[in-house]
């Protein structure tokens, strides 16, 4: 029996999109072979690959002059990407924002490749709210500004989109096709699959076709968005079960009513979770008020001592994977596309009862 | 129903695997979720990461100063990281063999981070065979000696280890796991998944423990072997399915007899094959003996003209993807791990009739 599934990533799936699946694992489409045992430039396979990125482009209107790339690594192996791809055009500086984890993940890269600025930082208090445009200390020569949309760890996400005259580079792994997005305020946009996308092991890029000529010299073939741009994304060979389970993902969501249809419905389970949170006495939110992530919603207990019962009691309850993150304890639920408001109602259900027992 | 399936890779995985993939798929061992919706930092994925290790440890009887590497990005980003994890501990330089087109890919990426030594080439007669170690010149002072054991492409297999004093680096992407391999001999041993393993869109690397510190200044995070050594393979998110997959393969080849008995069964396979394209005048291999592919067997018919029945008639037969690759043209049947004796006899009477009709 399916459990309700709040893990941060890889993250729970589209049920339909496990079922389907499921059904064709041994026999896809009467083909007599899995998806998984065919050649990724069959004809068969080259259908999945263009539909995946029709169904992208669809779901997130993204324009002509963008390049949809399905690559491998995640979006760490981005991290290294953005350096190599952008910084070889001029001067090697970049403008970074820390805002949290992963945000610092990224710079720490891109400074073995080039100078970065630190233009806005909340570190100043953990971390725990979006920094305002106001602040910001912009480079005058920058090849690009990278920013990190959504904190997955902090759970802190962004609500507007910053205006800068460089490409604007957006890591958005854990908040990609929760709502519209004008993609033409971007230079380049990526994400790691396994939150909203599909399972672990593929990255989608979204490249501006102009910026796919100022890699750096001994950029390895692996991370060059050029190569992998002229190739259709099948340099080598892809992952190609991720690439067919994220199409699968991409129906699903269309079949939803697109991205609008999961903004509202993100809105709606986050502000159903927060609230809670923030009427309660017993449980509260290290995240700032107007910074709070729609995707991922950190919280504590009055008691941390009370953790490791309230893990074990939801856990029993069919409620999975909630520990927050090690690096900041407590606890997390990730409420991703494919987690349904059902799931959220339950776990609401549980921390009510929970508190009663135990406050 | 299933079909009996050539292709080249990604290739035919074993039926047993696919379906305990499916009857888990939505519910991995009653936990209520797929092990593609769970943290790879787990305890029930970290079961599963572990697991596969020792039974691969197990398989090819793996030293204990050898680690063994889960990694994004196939064997082509090892084409990369060959290079820069291994030119920064004195000369850049390297010696390579060229075998045919995989070797050569090998080469022309290590050519952009120092000095390639082809110490062999097969080039002269096509890359039909593989070239003998009396005729090799190799560096004085070369960083490591690359090969690549099989040739998906051109069909030609190494049957003896190159004996060298610089760490041997190998590309077994099309034949690890086929045979016992004196691990001992090597200083790194690399595979992409998709032909012997698993999917596609995850390799193995085996890597001499001493080797992990020679890396070049600014190799990315995402390539250095060091990276992935101490963090377990989970520098960032691996490919969790493509992992666990694997993890149930190397069970599966565990319970069939381990490499051993793969062996006796890669030699039984391919010797009927060969066998019977050698007596036949309407068949022909373009590989010449004693340096034929147990994993890869090209093969062309008498009159060209005749392929497209031939695929087109094959696949009513229910034989899968029996085309050639497109820069060599005819067919290929690869008979990989999971590709059955019954496929090859059922190929060949096909092969028989094809020919009692058509010749």
């Amino acid at each position: 029996m399916r459990k309700f599934n709040f893990s941060a990533g890889p993250a729970a799936l589209p049920e339909a999109v496990l079922l389907q699946a499921q059904r064709e694992l041994l026999d896809w489409g009467g083909r007599g072979c899995s998806v998984m045992e065919v050649s990724h430039r069959s004809p068969e396979f080259t259908e999945v690959a263009e539909t995946a990125e029709q169904d992208l482009r669809d779901l997130l209107a993204i324009p002509q002059n963008y390049r949809v790339l399905f690559l491998h690594g995640g979006a760490t192996a981005q991290f290294s990407a953005v350096p190599w791809n952008l910084l070889g055009g001029g001067d090697r500086v970049a403008d970074y924002i820390r805002s949290g984890h992963w945000a610092d993940k990224a710079i720490v890269e891109a400074r073995r490749y080039g100078q970065v600025n630190v233009v806005a930082s909340s570190e100043d208090r953990g971390f725990t709210y979006v920094p305002g445009p106001t602040s910001w200390r912009q480079s005058e020569n920058a090849a690009y500004l990278h920013y990190t949309p959504n904190e997955t760890i902090g759970g802190v996400e962004f609500d507007y989109v910053p205006a800068v005259t460089c490409p604007l580079v957006a890591d958005m792994s854990s908040n990609i096709l929760s709502r519209p997005v004008a993609v033409e305020k971007f230079g380049m946009i990526y994400a790691g699959a396994q939150k909203n996308i599909g399972p672990s092991g593929l990255a989608v890029a979204i490249v501006r076709d102009d910026l796919l000529d100022r890699a750096l010299p001994g950029i390895p073939r692996s991370l060059n968005w050029k190569v992998a741009a002229d190739a259709g994304s099948m340099d080598n060979t892809p992952p190609t079960f991720a690439w067919y389970l994220s199409a699968l993902v991409f129906k699903w969501i269309k079949g939803q009513g697109g991205v609008e249809a999961m903004a509202e419905q993100s809105l709606r389970k986050s502000s159903l979770l927060c609230g809670f949170i923030d009427r309660s006495d017993f449980y509260s939110s290290p995240v700032e008020r107007g910074s709070r992530s729609r995707m991922n919603v950190p919280f504590t207990l009055a008691d941390a001592a009370l953790d490791h019962l309230f893990l074990q009691e939801s856990k029993a309850a069919g409620l999975l994977n909630l520990k927050g993150h090690r690096s900041v304890g407590g606890m997390r639920a990730s409420l991703y596309n494919a987690v349904p408001v059902e799931a959220v109602e339950a776990l609401l259900v549980f921390m009510a009862e929970f508190e009663q027992r135990y406050a």
